[in-house]
């Protein structure tokens, strides 16, 4: 089982440190705030209040040994670059950092972290595609032309059959799933009913979904 | 077209206002920082340094009659709580909060918010998920059983038909579609080679597909 240690109890590394606990993994929390370290004590396998920027202390911690370590600490970029320079020094397999902006970005990949992510970026982009297209509640882009959407079935496809509805010939989608409640449909036929409630995990070219979306 | 306002401009909401604004729409960016304001000036339709506590200067901005406000002050738990029941107050139809911890999403659902946001413990969550399984991509959820992945062909389906991967009977998967560089094969059939490389979208029980995230 892999082990995972998270610097920087915010809001996105503690986010991380819970759900990878939820999923069964180790997990070592580290924060030089101790009301932080207190509040996830009980929740994590070892909460520690340490200041990453010192390098004994994370030798102490036996840092090297953990298979991913992820450099959550946002506001103080200077931080972050130097704890990250520093865990890829002391031998951490993977070391993945959070950056603030796209330069900030750059430099934690040439300074050696293995993988960069931009929690509030993503997020930003996420939310608002939301925001534009109610009916969508989640979706893959699988290609600059192509994604997957998963809507809300749009009120003129309710008590029709899929063939009825014709998704496929009138907007160019294929409906790859349908869920009802907790139920899914995998691969529905051409005379599967739409129920209203249901939603639809739907194919397409991207200008084409968005006729859907709209509907 | 929709208008949009976005209230503080930190890296969510400069995120938010930049996909709003590159997606087609008009959007009003507001912040008390002046650097935030003149960073964002040439890139969104409107920018204007305004303390969002200040009715006055709200109602200046004809704030009411933007269709959708967000509210992204995030540290400020008071600011953003007073800001998003003062917007309710003066007929904003949607206003979308930022929450920093539960409770704080649900005092915002309580005085009226269209929407609450978690962005950082929404990608706390999705970095797990992606640490965890390092082949998947992205992923949909369909219901707690059920789920969409998005992963890098396993190496002993390449060179295989999907037949003789055989990832319907071993796995309780379906192929849904296979991404090959920029193309995009939609419900691929039995006899479909999986080439190195390609990204299979898979749908399936959750704990099935775990199955096929290991190999
Ligand atoms: N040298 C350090 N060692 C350990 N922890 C640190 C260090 N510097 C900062 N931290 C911790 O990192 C955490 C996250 O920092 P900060 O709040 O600045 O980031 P953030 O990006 O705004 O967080 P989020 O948006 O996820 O809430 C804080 O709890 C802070 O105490
Ligand atoms: N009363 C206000 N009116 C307008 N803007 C405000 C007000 N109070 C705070 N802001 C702005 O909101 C922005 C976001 O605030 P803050 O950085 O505290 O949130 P955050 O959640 O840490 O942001 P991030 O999205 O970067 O994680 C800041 O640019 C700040 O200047
Ligand atoms: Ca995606
Ligand atoms: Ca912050
Ligand atoms: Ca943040
Ligand atoms: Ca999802």
């Amino acid at each position: 089982m892999k082990q995972f240690a998270v610097i920087g109890l915010g809001r996105f590394g503690t986010s991380l440190a819970l759900t990878l606990t939820r999923m069964g993994y180790d997990v070592l929390a580290v924060d030089t705030n101790e009301e932080k370290v207190n509040n996830i004590m009980e929740k994590v396998t070892h909460a520690v209040q340490v200041d990453a920027m010192d390098e004994q202390a994370l030798k102490a911690l036996g840092i090297r040994n953990f298979d991913v370590v992820i450099v959550a600490i946002g506001q103080d970029i200077q931080t972050n670059i130097l704890v990250t320079v520093m865990l890829k020094d002391l031998g951490v397999k993977t070391v993945v950092s959070k950056a603030v902006t796209e330069l900030h970005g750059k430099v934690l990949e040439r300074i050696g972290a293995d993988k960069v992510v931009f929690p509030e970026r993503d997020m930003g982009v996420r939310v608002a595609q939301a925001l534009v297209s109610k009916n969508i509640m989640d979706q893959i882009n699988l290609s600059p032309d192509y994604s997957i959407i998963e809507l809300m079935a749009p009120v003129e496809f309710v008590g029709k059959t899929l063939a009825e509805g014709n998704v496929r010939m009138k907007h160019g989608a294929t409906v790859l799933a349908i869920r009802r409640g907790n139920d899914v449909i995998i691969s529905p036929g051409a005379k599967h009913v739409v129920n209203d409630g249901d939603v639809l995990v739907v194919v397409g070219r991207n200008d084409k979904l968005r006729d859907l979306e709209e509907k």
